[in-house]
């Protein structure tokens, strides 16, 4: 415990120092050097990093500072609630419920009104019905195919993920940005041609 | 190399990529949980985060969307140049000139545009004129204590630094608010208390 006369501070201080497990939680994707998993917090980094730099690409106008804002602590609840992989399905049952737990804990050492803030910053990400969260949630989805290609497939050659499987992220980058989903797009057809993804599987050819 | 069409896009993109070097470059400073170094951008993540959660200490009004964006790109440079550990002295001497050969290449991956804005924002921060980046300095100069405090005086004890060092900070973190200055200086006494911090050299007693 860090010592503190101000009460206020000294809450701000305690969650700061309590989100510093982020850098613990790791993720399925790899660095680009291949070297290791990536962690949330620079996961957040990165992705805060592309909404100052592809906010052009929005399509409709953001509060930039405020996407950034929402992508920094986006993941906090990772802290508690543990990672879920993206194609794990199982692990989407039960997510909803252990992230609002960890919502109300993590936010809740916050001075009232920031909890407060917090809390509603996330459930904005969460319900996608902003703009801001729209294009963080592109930016959010972006980001690992990124790190996919450059790997030359490696989350998705060591999860058997296979090219209708990541197109079903496509959507969630389009609700912000059309010109990133397209790019997105001929990511995934490029990724196929060389190998790094497997085509479709054949029994999920003709479904949705 | 990711193909892209759109060569605007496509330089944005291979900037993107390239930044992900920045998780590998680690700092002297220990995760809270002290099972490792921190690197570059989960430090980036963690004070671009505290610029939003502290704003309101901030000694003049600052577009704290700005703040975070500066932080979050403001070690870039170190891709290249490597981190300086801030208690050493000869490392510093040549490090400017490395930090601009580093800002050149890195910044110059993006369009003409964000090239020059990038680059003037990280000027910006080094130079510490603006309220904007002189909070921002506070922010990097106050998360590493947090850390040594947290960690029982994790670099200060392994590389045998002492409290006058330590308090050499401070005019930085004063720079963009006194009140976080106050705080890191009250950090700094009960680091000592504590025995996590030793106290100033006799020889260092009685120099400015
Ligand atoms: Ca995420």
């Amino acid at each position: 415990m860090i010592p503190c006369a101000d009460s206020r501070l000294a809450a701000q201080i305690a969650f700061i120092v309590e989100i510093d497990k982020l850098k613990t939680i790791l993720r399925q994707t790899l660095l680009i050097d291949s070297s290791r998993r990536e962690n949330d917090a620079e996961h957040s980094w990165h992705i805060a990093t592309m909404a100052f730099l592809l906010e052009e690409y929005a399509d409709d106008p953001v509060d930039v500072g405020r996407v950034a804002r929402m992508l920094l602590i986006h993941d906090i609840v990772e802290i508690d609630a543990g990672d879920t992989f993206i194609h794990d399905e199982a692990g989407h049952e039960d997510k909803d419920a252990r992230e609002q737990a960890a919502a109300r804990r993590l936010y809740g050492l916050l001075p009232k009104d920031q909890a407060a803030a917090y809390s509603a910053l996330w459930r904005e990400f969460e319900d996608r019905q902003t703009p801001e969260a729209r294009f963080a949630h592109s930016l959010d989805r972006l980001q690992p195919l990124l790190h996919n290609f450059e790997t030359e497939g490696g989350t998705w050659k060591s999860n058997a993920v296979t090219a209708d499987k990541v197109e079903k992220l496509l959507p969630r980058i389009e609700g912000g940005s059309g010109r990133l989903a397209a790019y997105a797009r001929s990511l995934i057809a490029e990724a196929v041609a060389r190998g790094y993804l497997a085509p479709a599987a054949r029994n999920a050819s003709g479904s949705g």
